[in-house]
């Protein structure tokens, strides 16, 4: 390879390394009970899905309100995050993984995609989160 | 605004049309059945989930495979594409919606995450597709 793509790789790799901890970081603080570790670095525009809710969320606010009715109430023993992989160009970075999450005696099995934007003042921050069921048991209708 | 700022806002609309058009483009050959059109439009490192997978698919290959097997099975009368947003930089956009898709007498709804990436020699490609329900009804367990 030469050596700016050595460097371009490089760089790849390190920021895929800064991404994967703000997840883990954010996570740990989730397991806790505490989401603010989301809010923190989620963007005025981020927009989210989940398994519980009947539409797209739309901005920080309406995450804020959703999160709020959470605090206290969430305690995860042990995350595995499962083959983390971050996808990126230089502004934006697409992480995405399968995630174990282990509740007393039940494990929950999830698939998630976060999208990052690297901020002109405050660095990298999540625009996109979507959290879904992995193969989730449905109810016959 | 200065015309730069309007220059870029024109730039962004106007992005957000062409892959919001390439989206509904694939979904309605989708609808008939027709799996190529999002394998046309997706990168050699496309990631993917849905539903009904045990873990994510890595690459095109893994992707292909799975749709072999759906081709001519799928039919769906009508799509519903549900307040699209795209969120962009210049090299990367965020397509996020919920769907409703009819077929015959039932209605699905979905979750749905896109992330379009700018191909130096291909224009935009998804790299990164993620399907789930909308509020799923789960079975008790």
């Amino acid at each position: 390879m030469p050596n700016a793509s050595i460097a371009a790789a490089a760089a790849r790799e390190s920021l895929a390394q800064t991404i994967i901890d703000m997840e883990r970081t954010a996570l740990d603080r989730w397991g806790r009970g505490d989401p603010s570790g989301f809010l923190e670095i989620s963007s005025p525009d981020v927009v989210y899905f989940d398994p519980f809710l009947e539409r797209r969320l739309n901005g920080l606010a309406e995450l804020r309100r959703l999160y709020t009715e959470l605090r206290g109430k969430i305690h995860v023993d042990r995350f595995d995050m499962l083959e983390p992989k971050v996808q990126s160009t230089e502004t934006m970075a697409v992480l995405t993984f399968n995630l174990a999450s282990y509740e007393r005696d039940a494990v929950r099995r999830w698939n998630c995609t976060e999208v990052y934007r690297l901020q002109k003042h405050d660095g990298w921050r999540i625009i996109q989160t979507h959290w879904s069921l992995t193969k989730p048991a449905l109810r016959q209708e």
